[in-house]
C-alpha cells in the first residue's frame, strides 16, 4: 500500500502555471508566474514548491532555468530554502506584498459581473454569512447535543468504515441505501402508523430537499399552494422563489382550517401541513380536520405534503399516527428528518410517496444531486437496526418532557403576569404568550442582547393575526441553561418596560399607536 | 449519561395506533389495530411490543384490556410471549398471513394516484431501481477503491467525531465549513491556477448539484444553453428536464468549437464545458479556444460553467490551469468534485463564483437542501490540511498512469486491427476507436454479457457524428482486472463478428445497410 505523509510539511503543492507565450524567455515567464501566484495569494506562505527537477520535467524547460528562477525569487524574499525541507514560499513575507485579506473579498474587488439571472435567481434573497452560535436558550428545532451519544455513534461509524465494501463505495442509487429504506419503513410503520413498503421510501438530505423536490415536480410558476399560516420561513421562501402562488390558510386550535382554505383557493395543487405539531403554533391537527383535508385532496386531485418534523416527541395523551396512515388514495407525501432527532449537521431525512411519484422523486433527485452519502446512510442504518435510534428517541422524550417542565415552572415563577405558556404536549418548542401591551419584537431584541433567542411569533405569520407571542425551544440546552435563560428573559422584559416608560416616543407600544 | 441498548433485543418498538372511534369497544379496537399492523407489515416478525402497563397508560385504557387483547392475539398465533423478553410478534407467523413481499409493491397495489405534475415533473424520466455492481472493467468516472486509504480516513473520521464540538454539530451555513472553503481555495489556487479567495468557494454535494443550482439561478424555461456535443447524460437530461433549450456545440481536437456555437445560438445565457479533459472525448481545450470562449461570454454577457471533473490527472505535458484562472470578468463558474478523487459515495464538491453570484448560490442552496453534512466536511478538511489529499492525488496520478499504460499495451497486443486507443494524456478514461464495420452498440452488448462495461461513444452524442468508439475507464480496477477486461473485450468482439457472419439479417452491420 501507499505511504501517506504525516503532516503539512511532508508534501509539496501541485503547481499549475499558465503556459509561456510563444517566444517567451523561459526564465522571465517562470519568474513572473511564480511571483504572481504568490502575490495573488494562490501560493500561500510556507507552501512548499515542487522540486526543481520535477518542475523542469513537467514544463519541458532546463533544470538550470528553474534553479536560476528560484534563486532570484529567494534573493527578492519571495521564497526561502531550507536544507531537507525544500523550497517554500517565505513564511515571513512582508504584509504589504500580500493581497488584501478576504472580507474585502477579491470577489468584490474584481470587476463585478452583472450576470443575467433567471426569475428564480432574481427572487433569491441573499442571507448574511454568519456562523450559527452554539446552542443557547431558546433555540428552535435543535436537539440536545449534550445528550447525543457521540462516542457510540463514532464507534459505529468506525466499525462501518473499517468494514466498508467496494459495493458501498461504488453504489449510487438516488432512492437511497436499501437496508436504510427498510429500517425507515419499519420504524415509520410502527411508530408513526405510516402504511408503506420499503420501496416507497426515498432517503434525502432532509425535509427541505423533500419539499423543494415536491414543489419542482408538482408546481409550475403561478400554481397555487396552501401554506399553514403561520409557517416556517424557509418553506414560504422556497415556494415564493420558485414562483408558486402562496395561499396562506389560517391555523386554529384544530390545525389548518380546511374550509377556509377551500374558500381562498379551489385550484391549489398542493397543501403543506405539519399535522403532528404545527410549526410554529404547536397544535395537533384534529381527526375531523385530517379527514376534511384528505377529502379535499381526493376531490380536487391535489397532493398533501405532511412535514412530520418533530412528531417523535409526544409527552401526554396517546401517540398521534401520521396523516399518511389514514390516507387511502396516495395523496399524502410524508417527509421526516433525522437531523432533528440526532444532530443537525447530519443531513439525512426521508420521504414516503405512492405510485409513480416514487419514481419521479428518484429521477428528480438524480438530476439535482444524485444521492446522499452511502457511508453516512450505512452508519445511520447500523444505528437504527441495533436499536439505538429507538432508545435515543425514548431517552430524548423523557429528557425533553423534563426540560419542558423546567421551562414551564421557571416561567410560572419568574414571568408571571408577563408571559404565559399554554398546555404543551409535544415537540421541541412552545409558544410563550406575552401580556397585553408587550411588544414581541422589542422583547426579542432585548433578549438577544442578553444572548437569549426568542423569535416573535408574528415573524412567521403570512397574513394571520395572533396575540403577541415568542417561540421558545426547550430541547437544545439543559435544565440549568433553561432556568438561566428564563432569568435573562425576565431581565429583558424589564429592560423593555424601562425603555418604554423612559422614552415614550421611541417605545414599541408608542410605535403602534403612532 | 444514558445507557443505550446493545442490540435489537433490548428495545420495544414505538407503536402509534389510530384512535378508537367514539363508543368503540376498547378490546375490539386494540385487537383490530394490532392485528392489522401485523398483517400490513407495519409490525414486523419478532418486533417487541411495548409493555402492557405502558400501552394502558398511553391510550388511557385499563391494563386488563391490554392483557386480554395480547392473550387473544397470542392464542391466535400473532404474538408470542417469552419470560424476560416481553411480548413479540410471532417470529414463525405463517407466510400466508403476511402481506405480499415488496417488489409487487404496495405502492402499486394501492389505488394508484394520478397526481397533476409540473412540466418539470412530467419531463422526468424514471430510471430503473438497480444496484450499481462493484467496479469492473471499464467503469467510467470511478476512482480506484482498492487504493483509497480507508483506514487512514477512518482514523481521521474517528478523531474528528471524538473531538466534535457543539459548534460543529449546530452550525448550518449553506456556503460550507469555513476551514474547508479555505483549504479548497488554497488547493485550487496552486494546483488549478484558480484565482479566488475562500469566500468565493461554496461547498456542495457535487458537480451535479452545482450545475442544477447554476441552471436554476441563470436559466428560465426556453433559455438557450450551449452543451458540448458529445456530453454526459445527466448534464443534458438536467437541462432538458428544466425546460432549457439545449444547443449542441460540436467538439473537435481543440475542444468546443466556439465559432460554431456562435453560429448556432447567439442568445445562449450559459455554456457548459469540460476544458481540462472533455467528457467523453478526452481532448483538452486549446488556449485559443479558451480565449475565444471567454470573449464570447464577455460580449454576450453569458456565463460559462467549467466542469473540472478529473483535471487532477495529467500524465504528460505540463499541467493545464483552469479556464477560470484566465478569466478577468467573473464569467466563469468553476465546479469540481471530491467524490471522483476519493470515493463516489462521499458526495462533497465545490463551486467557485464571483460577485453577487456567490450569495445567490448560497441562498439557493439554503432553499434546496440547506447545506452539506458539517462532520463530513470537517473530516475532509482534516484530510486535506494534513497533506493526505495532495499525496493521494499524486499516488493516484502514478497509479492511473500505470493503469493507462497497461490498458494501451493490452489493447495493442490483443485487439490490434479491431480497436485503437489514441494518444491519452489525462483523466480516468479514454476512447477506444473501433475498426470500420464494427458496431459499437453490438460490441458493448456482447461485452456486457461478459461483465465488461464499454459504453458506445454515440450514446453521448446529441447531434454530432463520430467514428464508432467505446469509452474505456481505466482507473477503477487494477492491472490484472484491466488485462482480463481486454481479454473479455476481445472475446466479445469475436462474438460479434461470429454473430454478424451467421445471421446477416439481424447483424448490426446489417441493421445499417438494410
Amino acid at each position: 500500500m501507499y505511504h501517506y505523509g504525516v503532516g503539512k510539511t511532508a508534501t509539496s503543492v501541485d503547481l499549475a502555471l499558465h503556459p509561456p507565450p510563444d517566444g517567451a524567455v523561459l526564465f522571465r515567464w517562470l519568474y513572473h508566474e511564480i511571483r504572481s501566484a504568490i502575490l495573488e495569494g494562490r501560493l500561500r506562505r510556507g507552501a512548499r514548491l515542487p522540486a526543481t527537477r520535477e518542475l523542469a520535467k513537467r514544463y519541458r524547460i532546463s533544470r538550470g532555468t528553474v534553479i536560476s528562477t528560484f534563486d532570484q525569487l529567494q534573493a527578492e524574499g519571495y521564497l526561502e530554502a531550507r536544507v531537507g525541507a525544500g523550497t517554500r514560499v517565505n513564511t515571513h513575507l512582508p504584509e504589504d506584498l500580500l493581497p488584501a485579506k478576504s472580507g474585502v473579498s477579491a470577489a468584490g474587488a474584481r470587476k463585478s459581473p452583472r450576470p443575467k439571472l433567471s426569475k428564480y435567481g432574481l427572487r433569491l434573497t441573499p442571507a448574511p454569512d454568519v456562523r450559527v452560535p452554539p446552542p443557547r436558550p431558546f433555540r428552535l428545532l435543535t436537539p440536545a447535543f449534550d445528550a447525543f451519544p457521540l462516542s457510540l455513534w463514532s464507534q459505529i461509524a468506525s466499525r462501518r468504515l473499517r468494514g466498508v465494501t467496494r459495493q458501498l463505495l461504488a453504489d449510487e442509487n438516488p432512492r437511497g441505501y436499501r437496508p436504510l429504506r427498510e429500517a425507515v419503513s419499519a420504524y415509520l410503520g410502527s411508530a408513526r402508523g405510516v402504511r408503506c413498503t420499503w420501496d416507497q421510501v426515498i432517503i434525502l438530505a432532509g425535509i427541505q430537499q423533500a419539499l423543494d423536490l415536491t414543489a419542482r415536480i408538482v408546481l409550475d410558476p403561478g400554481d397555487e399552494v396552501w401554506l399553514e399560516d403561520p409557517c416556517a420561513f424557509l418553506v414560504a421562501d422556497m415556494f415564493r422563489a420558485m414562483g408558486a402562488r402562496v395561499v396562506p390558510v389560517p391555523v386554529d386550535d384544530q390545525g389548518l382550517n380546511v374550509a377556509e382554505g377551500r374558500r381562498r383557493s379551489r385550484r391549489a395543487k398542493l397543501a403543506y401541513v405539519t399535522p403532528a405539531h404545527q410549526f410554529p403554533l404547536g397544535v395537533s391537527m384534529s381527526a375531523s380536520r385530517r379527514l376534511a383535508l384528505l377529502d379535499w385532496a381526493r376531490q380536487s386531485g391535489a397532493l398533501i405534503f405532511e412535514d412530520d418534523y418533530d412528531s417523535e416527541y409526544r409527552y401526554a395523551g396517546r401517540p398521534l399516527p401520521s396523516l399518511q396512515g389514514i390516507d387511502t388514495t396516495g395523496s399524502v407525501i410524508l417527509a421526516g428528518s433525522f437531523s432533528k432527532v440526532l444532530f443537525p449537521s447530519l443531513r439525512l431525512g426521508y420521504l414516503v410517496a405512492s405510485g409513480e411519484l416514487v419514481e419521479k422523486f428518484a429521477a428528480g433527485r438524480m438530476l439535482m444531486d444524485r444521492h446522499s452519502s452511502l457511508i453516512d446512510q450505512a452508519i445511520l442504518c447500523d444505528f437504527i437496526t441495533a436499536g439505538h435510534f429507538g432508545s435515543h428517541i425514548r431517552r430524548m422524550r423523557e429528557l425533553y418532557a423534563g426540560r419542558l417542565a423546567v421551562l414551564c415552572d421557571a416561567v410560572r415563577r419568574k414571568l408571571r403576569g408577563a408571559l404565559e405558556i399554554g398546555e404543551t404536549q409535544a415537540g421541541m418548542h412552545t409558544v410563550g404568550w406575552l401580556a397585553v401591551g408587550l411588544d414581541a419584537g422589542a422583547v426579542a431584541k432585548a433578549a438577544m442582547e442578553r444572548n437569549v433567542e426568542a423569535i416573535p411569533l408574528r415573524r412567521f405569520c403570512l397574513k394571520a393575526r395572533h396575540p403577541e407571542g415568542l417561540l421558545l425551544g426547550f430541547a437544545s440546552v439543559d435544565d440549568n441553561e433553561l432556568r438561566r435563560g428564563v432569568d435573562r428573559l425576565a431581565a429583558a422584559l424589564e429592560d423593555c418596560s424601562r425603555r418604554s416608560s423612559n422614552e415614550p416616543g421611541a417605545s414599541l407600544r408608542g410605535s403602534r399607536s403612532g
